[in-house]
Formats: C-alpha cells, structure tokens, sequence
C-alpha cells in the first residue's frame, strides 16, 4: 500500500521535514497546518518541491470544532473553510481532515452535526476537496469511530467520509473489528499510530507519548486488516505527536518511520519479507583500542587466550570456552577508551539475515575485505554497532575464523577460568532512539522485547529492556540514560557466563583481574531478603558477588573494573533464571560512580 | 518547625546528599533505604557524618508489605525487620515508616493488619523502634489515611503510629481536615510532597512528578495547618520523587527544597516572613556586552537615545518613554554576543525585598560599588539574572539614576518612535531548575504564575509560564527548553509597550531596524482566523505583525533580529488583553530558525 507519513511527525522546518520523507521512501504527506504556518515558503512553492520530490500532498489537517449549537458560529466556520479550501487548491491537496469538535457548544444531536458535516461537505465539493471526518478520543461528544461513521452515514454526501486513527480507536478501548461493517470506499483516509499503555489523561497521551507502529502497545496491524477487508485502497499513513520525535535529526526519524510501516505491512498479512532467520548466539564480540594493552592484561585475566591475528587487520582475536573477543586498533580514536564496536551474531543463514534487512530500510554496512578473506556481512545497529551476521563451525558456510592464524609465538599461556561462552550484552542507546532500537531488534533480527525497566542511578533513571531469543543464547540488554548529554556515554558491557561463578571469580582475582568492590550494606541488605545458607552469604560477599532469583532459578553476577568505555560482568543461572539481575542494576551503577571517583 | 528532608529528593552519592542537606540547612533526613545500600560508608560512618554536620537521622524508609494472609510469609517478614532494626541501631535512628502492603497477598480483613502491625511493633520496642505506617495511595487494601489510622487505632501499641504523606492524601482526593481527628501523638511523621495536577496512574505520578510544596496544585499548607491542630511536633519533611530533581545539583535542589519548606510555614501560618513588597514594574533592563556597537544601532533605531553614563562603571543607560535599558561592557564574555544580565524592578521598598529575599534561602548578591555611587540591592534569580530592587524618581530612596552622568557631547538625537515602556521581559530558565523559578518568583517577590504552556518549536516543544503582579506594569515569561543542551541556549527578549504599534514599527524601520520577517502563510491563516478589517490586515502583513485577542481585548506584536542572545519585541496591548500572544509563538519560534539560517 502507499506509505505517508503527516509532518507531525518529523522535526526541523516544513523543507526538511518534506525532504526527509522524500530520503525515506514514503509516497505522501499530510501538511500539519501550523507546519505550513510557520513556513516562508508559499504554498506553490511547497507544492512543486513535493512534486519535484516524487511525493504527493494527500491530507491537509487539521480542521476543527466545525459541528456548533450557534448557527452563527457555524457561518463563521464555513467562512474559515473557504480560505483553506483556497489554500488547498494551492498546495495541490484535496483531502481536508476534520476532527470532531471539542467545544462545549458541540451539538447535542447528532441530525445537527450530521446536517453541517453536509453542508461543508458541498461546499467542499465546489472546490473539488473532500472531507473526512474523524472521531478525536477527547471529542465532545463524538469520540468514537463508529459514532463518527454513524454521523458520516446519516449526512450521505459524496464529499464526505470517515477517518480512522488508530490511535483514537485503541486509546478508547474501541473494538476495531466494527471498521468491516463501513464501506470501504467512505474510509477515506487511514492514521497510524502506536502509543505505549500508559494510564493516563488521553489528551497528554496522545499529544506527546504516541511512537511509530510496532513501537508501543497497540494492535495496530489487527486495524489495519480490518480496514483492508473493509475495502480501504488509501495511504497507510503516520500520525504520530511525541516530544522526542520532535527533537531527533528528521532524516532518521523518517528512516524509523518507514521501517515501522513495512513491518506493519507484514505484520498485517498485506507484505511477505525475507523471513528473519533469528539469531541464536553471539559469535563474538569486538573491542575497538587504540591501546589495546589494559583489554588485553583483563582478557588474560579473566583466563582469554590470544589465539589468532588476523591476516590483513590489526585484529586478534582472544578466546575461552566459546566466548571469544576481537580486538581492534584499526580506526580506534586515541582520545577515547576502548569501546564496543561489534557484535557478531550466529545465524543459520547470513545472506538471508541481509535481505530482511535491506527489506527493513536498515543500512547494510559495505564489506571491505581483502579478495581472499571471508565475505562477512554486517548492518548498523541504531546505535551505530555493526552487526555482522556469522556461521561459525559449519560446513554450509565459510567460517569467519579462517582469517584468522593462528599464532606462531602464542602468548603465555592463561589459565581458563571457566568462561563458557557470552552470556549476554549490554548497549547503551542514543537517548533520541529507544524505541527505533526496540523496533530495530525485533523487525529486522526477530527478536523478543521484554517491557521497559526503569533503573536508578545515583545521578538520574535509567531506561532498560532486553531482547532475546527464547530458548537460544542470544540476549542483549539496550539502556538509555535518562536525558541527552554526559549520561549517554555510559559504559558499554560483556557479560560472560560461568558454571561456578565462585571459581571464575577466585581464579581472576588470583591472576589480577580487578573486580568492581560491592559496598558491605548490599550484603547486609541480601541476608534480610533472602534465607541464604550463611555460607554462601560470605562467600558473595568476600567475592563482591550479586545475588537474584525469581520462579524459575537464581543468578549469580559480579562485574570487573571499567576499561574506556567497556567493563565485563561474570554470570551463573541455575535452573531457568531468565532476567539479568535488575534489582542489582542500581547498586552497580552507584558501586561504578564510586570507583570512577566521581563521588565520594 | 524542624525541617527534614528525604535522601530520594537529591542526587548523588548518599555522602553528596547529607552534605547539600546541611549546607542548605535542614535539621534532618530521612534516610530512603536503596541510598545506604549502594554506598561505600558503613552504617556507623553515615551515622558520624550526620552527627558531625549537626543532623538527625529522623526515618528510615521504606519496610514494606508487612501486613498478608500467609502466616509464613509474615513470619520471613519479621525475620527480615530484624535484619533492619539492628540496622537502625548501627545508623542510630529509631523510627521506620512502613507503607501499606501492594501485594495480592494483603489480608482483606483489618483485624489481621492490625494483628500483625502490633506484633512488628513489639518487635520493634524491643529495640527502641517505632513503627509509623503510611497508607499508600496504590495500596492494596488499605490506600487512604483514614483507613490506616483506623488500622493504627485498632492495633493500639505504643510503638506504633501513623505516617501522613501529602501526596498519598491529595492524589486519593482524600480530605485533610479529618487529620484533626487523629490525636498527635499518633502522627508519628508528616511527609510533605506537592505534585502538578497531571490526569494519570498514580503510580507513576508519584515516582515521576511529584514536587516540593508550593510548585504544584495540592494545598499542602491546609494539610500542615491539620497536622499541626491535631498536636503534630515532629518535622516536616519533604519527600519528593522527581526525574529532573534526580539529574540535577544536589546543593542547588536541597537549597530549593528548603525555600519550599519556609515559604510552606508562611502559608500556613507557622512562622512570620518580612512581607514581599511586590515589584510594581520594570526600572531598567541591562544587557552585557563585549561590543555594544550592535546593541546601541539597533536601540538608536528603535528610538532610544543614550541619555547618561555610569560614573564609575564602562554603563550607558538609553531611555524612551519609561524605557530604560543599560548596556554594560564589563564583564561580558568576547565569545559570546549580547545577553541580558540583570534587571532592575520597582519596588516601594528595596530593602525589604532584600530582607524577604533573605529570610528564603536567596541568594543575596554582594554590593560592588564606588563610595558615592547608590546603593543598589540584588538577588540572583534561579537563571542567573541579577534582580536589583530599585525605587525609580522618589524622594523617600536614593535613585540610582544619579549614578549616571548626562552625556557632555549627546550622541545624535534619536528620534522617538513611542515605545512608552518595558512591558514585559522574557528569561530562559535552565532546564533543571524551571519548577524552582516558579516557587521563587512567587515566594521571594510576591508575583502570581500562571498556568504552564507547551509551545512547539521546530525542534522540540518550550514550557512556557508567566509570572505577574496583577494590576501593575511586571510580567516575566519564564521559559524553558525541551531537553538540556542546545535549545537552553534560546535567546531572552525585552518587549517593549507602545499606543500605536503601526507608527512605531514604521518609524523603527525607516531609522534602520531589522524586523523578523513573519511568513506569509501566517497572516493568510489570520484572515480565516479573525474577521479583521482587510486594511487593518493588509498593514499588519505589510509590518509583520502578529495578533491575538482574548475575552478583555486585543494584541498586537512583532519582534526585531536576534544580537547575541537577545531580541526586542514591540507589543500593544488595547482593551485588557492578559496575554503574551501565546498562539503566535510557534510562527514566531520558526521565524527566528529561518532567520537564523538554520533550516530552510
């Protein structure tokens, strides 16, 4: 279907909101009026930039408050929807939305509103524009779709039909199965949005908290169909008010917009993509140094062997169990610390991985490579971490290690600790794109999102949630700090799994590995919450071990010291412990500011 | 009244906490429990901190979900109050708040609560422990503080009260009067927090928004009055959840708190402040710059002739009408343009503004002068501007006009374009810190705030709020960016009064004033807003004038170019129009980006 997007949506004058629709792939545009308002260009001259882009005008919006008890106050209003008719004619747009009136003059009866509904609607006609009317959830006293319809149906003019908005609809609790029984032709137009369930005054709901389909709560794909079988042929289109969008860079909100709409497509039986072949691990992950002596002295530490350099880049690549560490000075910037810089995730089929997402509007990383190295293919993550997509130790597919040689002088010789593999890793988000990365990992890897966490700091809340792939080994926890700025340049971490949690850590320790000091009132405060053998009570403690359960197991973590930007957690689950420590999660963050020094 | 103040309220390290609350002057603290176990300090050392900077430690908070059916579910609670009594010892404080059970396990019947609070209760007398029981507000059973008196009243044990907390109370639509009946000494604490009135969860209500009294809407001066009539003597004490207060300077937000708590017993009726001789009106306005050559062009066009200069300081004062503007060059940074640096307010009585000022935790700033200059007293509001109290042209104070000589060689005379004086000025409040400047401009100069607006800007959406003295010639709009960063950096304005904006403007502009230019589009929108005289609209789109009207009258406006971070605006104000053309604010907001040549 057409994909439009209303300007709304994007930030920065009404030029670059036009131009990054156009970068973005979508067809349309609804022109929010006070976007044109505010905008030195004449509306001619919008018009031809739209045209010249390849995009089309197909929703001028809002109109407002025209149903009244005041037959005056309605002639005024028909006055008011000449000039924007004329304006219309101007833009090249023939679609006015009108949003069901909020005043408390809104008519009591719905013959009343239904008859001026019909009179604009001629008026409107004159002008070759039509109408589409729509329900707002904070109406007066038409606030649902189908009261909206029922009003639609009973003034029966060409010129006038219906708008859904999903975020209307759902924000009421309306069914939207009830959307077949309208002829399709009479749903002249089609509003998406998503919105997070939050328990709140819907007007402020809706004014700053709706995300992009897929973003929130919202069965948003099940409206869709439903509107579809109705007989609707317009523009999927994104209505979509939220205060971040507002102030995130519009070429990339737009890029977020489309990706949402082409999984709603999908999602609604309407696209067939490339099937995601999930991910079920992490083949490894790598560290980006200009120094890379400190990774390399808390590798060795944590009982990582150097086992191979890589044949045309300064890469080796540091193993345990199957955990394995790439490290990088190629492109490391001096004046920063080490940092995450690449993930690569097993797949059972690379090439596949791509297609869904170049499919997903995703930027697919070029390879650079040398002729005889291993094709490895990679897109960006919304935090600009490559995702290399991999098939480690399979026949079907070269395998990435085979870049690597082995060395011929090996370091000396650590000692394993226990390392099995990759537990999970821990991201921190651009503060803008939170929700472009929940999409991001579950569109295009197929992933699971958990519900968002708030975690606090000493020095604000921390937003979390975690994605992963039930029943395999791949889990990544996303973080965002709680405002743009210092706290987005949180560390980044690795967290490595164990079977004896104990051993690893006493084996670390014992070759020099510094370990994050837990304050004795955490200790203090687990023994009160939990019944925990005192034994081992003293063990965690002595060891600066963490401690949590829930149903279906218990998890044992500790942490090391923080390297750049990166530091290393250790982890045990026992029985099917399936969380990542949470209740924890501020301890460390205070336990991380004290050891920075930063406070006392 | 004692003054306490919960850890939650600041940011930091519990050490950072303690020491913002003693240097801002409180008695005491409630110690919130996850602040004492992320910290490095023992229990005995935070005991010797508080004693050391003349603290109490006056709650420990929170012990929750005490009351449930399962009999063994309590008895792993007692075993875990134990756990914190000895706790309490080692931190030498002796009351605990435990607020009422969220659990689907909480008893339905209150003769079981009541059981099992006096048995927590013995517990807890056996270690010098008292026990204060709060209803929360999302409590399962028991959410309203009548209900949990009545649980107190029924459990009748000596070591067991209750604990009132105004946002539990007003967030229920509970009504405080019946605190009068719980006789005082059963009022083990008194937690103070007020709260804007936002329609949502009242969960996240609480954790998110809530903020110190008086920078709400609940009446939290009603409450104390109750309490104190009931017999209550122990502290007042703040206890705020907050995402901005979490991010922001600990020091500066324990200094805020405790204004909020002075200014809270003046409402109340508690204590005696020197009363706010309110400000009648503008004195001057003074702008800082390194090169006032723009400054002085633009003012010199906008018919301000420069009428004096400071005997001992690099000032020039330039007046029309009663407007007066300074341009200082001292101090000013060279990398950054003009900006406004303080401004003068009329009061009947600077010294007892000063005195006020003073007796709320303001900072008073040093007089800097020459022996024979006039005294002039300041204070820094919550941006940084300094507010000096002047008393302008009376016999009854010195003027500080008599610091300025009469130029010897006047510049070229200017002529007048009838701007008659400053109506209004408009500050950019740093984001941390806009709740602050509400509550200051209210309880330190006696001003009443209007209700916050949202105004979107091309990139992201300001808060905006006027602060007023109703009847007189003083309002300040107090805005405030979308996030911290960039779009603090806006620039302030000086609006500037006249009878006859049309003459005004066209004079301005033939003498060389570079107005903003208004698109088009918004007085094409004009003409369907408002009926308006065609020639009155047409010379309104010819000067680039923006207009509003309300019940009272009409506006009219229109804003000069950017210098530095300053700009004029030029309003006329006909019938009793109250506002600040609020509508035209996002037109005027894109305007200042296009001028800017920042976007298209």
């Amino acid at each position: 279907m057409r994909k439009s997007i209303a300007t709304v949506c994007l930030s920065g004058s009404l030029s670059e909101k036009i131009d990054a629709a156009a970068a973005a792939g979508f067809d349309g545009l609804e022109i929010f009026e006070p976007d044109l308002t505010g905008s030195p260009l004449s509306p001619e001259e919008i018009r031809d930039r739209v045209a010249e882009l390849g995009l089309t005008i197909d929703l001028f919006q809002p109109f407002r408050d025209v149903e009244t008890v005041s037959p005056r106050a309605f002639e005024d209003t028909l006055r008011r929807a000449e000039h924007k008719f004329a304006l219309m004619r101007r833009l090249g747009v023939d679609l006015m939305l009108v949003c069901s009136s909020v005043s408390p003059d809104a008519p009591e009866d719905d013959a009343v509103t239904a008859d001026q509904l019909r009179r604009l609607a001629e008026r409107a006609q004159d002008h070759g524009v039509r109408i589409a009317y729509e329900a707002l959830a904070w109406g007066r006293r038409v606030h649902t779709y189908d009261h909206a319809w029922r009003v639609v149906e009973r003034a029966d003019h060409p010129a006038l039909g219906t708008c859904l908005d999903s975020f209307h609809i759902f924000s009421r609790g309306s069914d939207p199965a009830g959307i077949e029984r309208i002829p399709g032709e009479k749903i002249f137009f089609l509003q998406l949005a998503d919105a997070p369930a939050l328990g709140m005054d819907v007007l402020q709901w809706s004014r700053h908290y709706r995300c992009f389909p897929g973003q929130g709560s919202f069965d948003v794909a099940a409206l869709v169909r439903h509107a579809v079988r109705a007989g609707y042929t317009g523009p999927l289109s994104l209505e979509v008010f939220n205060d971040v969008f507002r102030q995130a860079d519009a070429a990339r909100t737009a890029v977020d917009a489309m990706r949402s709409l082409i999984a709603l497509e999908e999602d609604a039986g309407l696209a067939v993509l490339p099937t995601p072949p999930a991910p079920t691990g992490f083949a490894f992950a790598e560290l980006s140094a200009h120094d890379t002596g400190p990774l390399r002295a808390l590798l060795g530490a944590l009982g990582f062997a150097r086992t191979g350099r890589h044949a045309h880049k300064p890469v080796e690549l540091w193993e345990q169990g199957d955990a394995r560490v790439l490290l990088n000075t190629s492109g490391a910037d001096r004046r920063e610390g080490p940092a995450l810089a690449a993930i690569g995730l097993e797949t059972p089929d690379p090439a596949a991985s791509v297609r869904r997402a170049e499919a997903l509007a995703s930027p697919v990383l070029p390879r650079r490579r040398a002729a005889d190295d291993v094709p490895l293919d990679a897109v960006a993550a919304p935090d600009g971490t490559a995702l290399f997509f991999c098939r480690t130790g399979h026949d079907d597919h070269p395998d990435w290690r085979t870049d690597f040689r082995p060395l011929t002088a090996p370091a000396p010789a650590a000692s394993p600790t226990g390392v099995t593999g990759i537990d999970h890793i821990a991201l921190t988000q651009p503060w803008h794109h939170f929700d472009e990365a929940s999409l991001f990992y579950r569109s295009v890897l197929g992933l699971e999102t958990d519900p968002s966490l708030d975690v606090p700091d000493p020095y604000g809340l921390f937003r979390s949630r975690a994605v992963h792939r039930p029943g395999s080994g791949l889990r990544l926890a996303l973080n965002v700090a709680p405002a743009p700025g210092d706290l987005e340049e949180r560390p980044q971490h690795i967290a490595l799994a164990t079977d004896d949690i104990v051993a690893t850590v006493r084996a670390a320790r014992n070759a020099g590995a510094a370990l994050l000091p837990i304050p004795a009132n955490y200790h203090d405060d687990l023994a009160s919450r939990h019944a925990l053998d005192p034994e081992l009570l003293a063990t965690l403690r002595e060891s600066g071990i963490l401690y949590d359960r829930d149903e279906a197991g218990e998890f044992f973590h500790c942490y090391t010291a923080t390297v750049g930007r990166v530091f290393f957690e250790i982890v045990q689950r026992t029985g099917g412990y399936g969380g990542y420590g949470a209740p924890n999660a501020p301890v460390r963050l205070a336990a991380q500011r004290t050891a920075s020094g930063l406070h006392p």
